[in-house]
């Protein structure tokens, strides 16, 4: 079995090859070559009912491949006040015609949270955006700096608004952003945020909405990130009832545990009122109208890890 | 993150000690001390239709632990062929508190075989036997002769019949068998082997069933190991019908995947006719008919990954 650490993956990975493994992927996901089972989410409440941490498992298959991938990811959201970062994981990847392990990347979650950067680009260049839209992204943690950096670069986007339930972490946000040459600014809630961009990326480990119905605008794009477990939830679901078109990663998932379940379970919106963002990827023709809201809900997919670990594996 | 080897687990670990986690691991499960979450099952097919391989993912959380656990236990029943055994994997521990990972058991499946076996052991010992009880085994592999071994010296049994597909695998291994003092036949029937033993170990991959009803004898008590993912099926299920008692590892598992599921889905046995393994090790008091037919629906616990690996972690 080889052994590939998080120092050989940034040798071999660019933004670019992330994107296009992650394209393949939902790609894939949608046409049926590549095969995501359920996957397994346990979940570790802290002692006063806050969600202390959680752990993803997900594995794929795919028939274009000649081995499968599991991928263990673990978020725990005090280990910063521990020294730790928030995440931690490893990829396996296990020949599909022995079982036998190939390769186990230590990623230490660096895949997950780059390929989950990549589907939020992908999936904000689903709707046009001009060089003066201005991004909007909740959340102040690793994911909300990615999403800004590689959709900036992605759709070639200069403005960025950030807002976050901690307004220091917010501003500590914004100073390594503006380094990165993006012009950058903190909102102090998420109705101001809403007020001034047309397209939102929410980051976060909420468990309760956080961007509301009545907060945003016609003509906002939303990419939600945050619900990849049950219980997770950042969207007021009557957004999803007012969307034009709600875009998923995956249907079964998103209907498990995304915001689509939750707007469902509500009855706001039926089992099928989607498009798979694979498809809209496999097919550039799709163009809303201005003033529609259209909402990505996004909840990482095995076939997603299996490309990006094939990107490091073959290289 | 520490590696612990095949090797390692060797030196710190037995049968009685495996005996005993295992038993922790049904119980907790019963008590539900222990959650072990629906297991995820990759199926590879063969290119005539049969079945290649499987994997399964299985993990679990414990609130005596601060570690849970996920394995990856895979089996390419072809592997021999190239020289590679059938069974190989891994168990991770990771922290409860951080999500980071503290220890990789590099066990090549054999956890997974032992506490199997040790499961099977257990489930064998619920109903009455005597030293002339002949212990009957279908299947040749590599947990027939785990089975063999450790139920005849759990239940302190000297006879053994086993039966096969391939007359010659049966022979070898009841030349293994018998090197070890056991004293040993080959069946050359299912129908046969049934004929002489009211103790019955099924151990195969098969995916219809090879112990038929009418071969079965009243006061036979079997432990059927086999269905461990969707598909597999070792027993006729008119026997889970004429059945007095039904124990299941884990009824969801069970009834998902298990024996227990093939003859609920005829709507030969309702969802509740079951009682479970860990409840019968807590409380001795259970006694059948001898008239009696008894099942042990096993279909294998991430519970039970998850003592096994605390036994050698903690060693």
């Amino acid at each position: 079995m080889r052994h590939i650490t998080l120092e050989d993956i940034r040798l071999v990975i660019d933004k670019k090859s992330i994107l296009a493994a992650v394209r393949t992927a939902l790609i894939g996901n949608w046409k049926e070559t590549h095969n995501s089972p359920p996957p397994t989410q346990l979940i570790f409440p802290s002692t006063d009912g806050r969600l202390k941490g959680d752990c993803h498992i997900k594995s794929a298959t795919a028939i274009t491949k000649c081995y499968f991938s599991i991928k263990i990811a673990a978020g725990f959201y005090d280990n910063p006040s521990q020294g730790y970062p928030v995440n931690s994981g490893l990829i396996f990847l296990m020949s599909s015609e022995t079982g036998r392990p190939l390769a186990m990347i230590e990623d230490e979650g660096w895949l997950t949270a780059w390929r989950t950067a990549a589907a939020g680009a992908l999936a904000a260049g689903c709707v046009p955006s001009n060089p003066e839209t201005r991004l909007g992204i909740i959340g102040t943690g690793m994911q909300a700096e990615l999403q800004a950096e590689w959709i900036c670069s992605y759709l070639n986007l200069t403005k960025v608004s950030i807002f976050g339930r901690s307004n220091q972490n917010a501003h500590a946000l914004v100073g390594r952003l503006e380094a990165k040459g993006i012009d950058c600014f903190v909102a102090n809630s998420a109705a101001e945020l809403c007020s001034k961009c047309h397209l939102i990326i929410t980051t976060t480990p909420a468990c309760e909405p956080i961007l509301m119905n009545t907060d945003v605008l016609d003509g906002t794009h939303i990419v939600a990130l945050g619900a990849d477990s049950p219980g997770k939830q950042e969207l007021d679901p009557i957004l999803l009832q007012r969307a034009e078109q709600i875009i998923v990663d995956d249907a079964s998932q998103c209907l498990d545990h995304g915001e689509f379940g939750h707007a469902h379970r509500l009855g706001l919106i039926g089992a099928n009122d989607f498009i798979t963002l694979g498809e809209i990827l496999a097919d550039t023709h799709y163009n809303p109208k201005e003033s529609a809201i259209t909402i990505a809900d996004l909840t990482g997919l095995g076939a997603q890890d299996l490309e990006v670990a094939a990107l490091v594996y073959s290289a």
